[in-house]
C-alpha cells in the first residue's frame, strides 16, 4: 500500500476569507511576526500496490477533477507521501 | 519574506466522513486504484523576515494552539516552504 499526498490551495488572486482569520487570530494570541496566512486542503490518498508515474498522473486527474475547485483553487502538489519531518 | 507550511490531519482513529466521500467519489468517478482517502488541512505562513528555527517553534506553537484541534487532529509537518515538485 502507498500513499499519494496532494495539496490544493486557493489561487492567490483569490480573497482568502480563511486566512484573513487565521492571520487576524494569531496576531490576538500573540503570535508576532507572521504578516498572512493561506489555507488549503491536503489529502492523502491510500494506495493499493506501489505509487508510480500511471498512479501520479491519476491522482493529478482525480485532484483537478474533483478535490479541487480549479475556477478557484490550484493543486500545488501531487506526490508519493515519504516520511515528511515534522 | 519567508513562508511557512504547516499540514493538519484528522487523528488515525478519528472517523473520517469528509475522506469516506471522498473515497466514494473516486470510485464512483472510474478512478480505480485508491483504497482511502484522508481530508485535512494545508496552512501557508506567511514571515516577515527568515524561516529559522525559532520562527517554525513558534509556527508549530501558533498550529497546536490555532489551526489544529488536538483532540481530533494531529500537526504532522511544520516546514519551511520550498518549491515542492508539482
Amino acid at each position: 500500500m502507498g500513499r499519494v499526498v496532494i495539496d490544493v490551495m486557493p489561487k492567490p488572486e483569490i480573497l482568502d476569507p480563511q486566512g484573513k482569520a487565521v492571520a487576524g487570530a494569531l496576531a490576538r494570541l500573540g503570535f508576532d511576526g507572521f504578516a498572512g496566512a493561506r489555507q488549503g486542503k491536503r489529502f492523502e490518498l491510500e494506495v493499493e500496490g506501489e505509487v508510480d508515474d500511471a498512479m501520479l498522473a491519476k491522482a493529478r486527474e482525480a485532484a483537478e477533477t474533483l478535490l479541487a475547485n480549479l475556477v478557484i483553487e490550484d493543486v500545488v502538489s501531487v506526490r508519493a507521501a515519504t516520511e515528511v519531518p515534522a
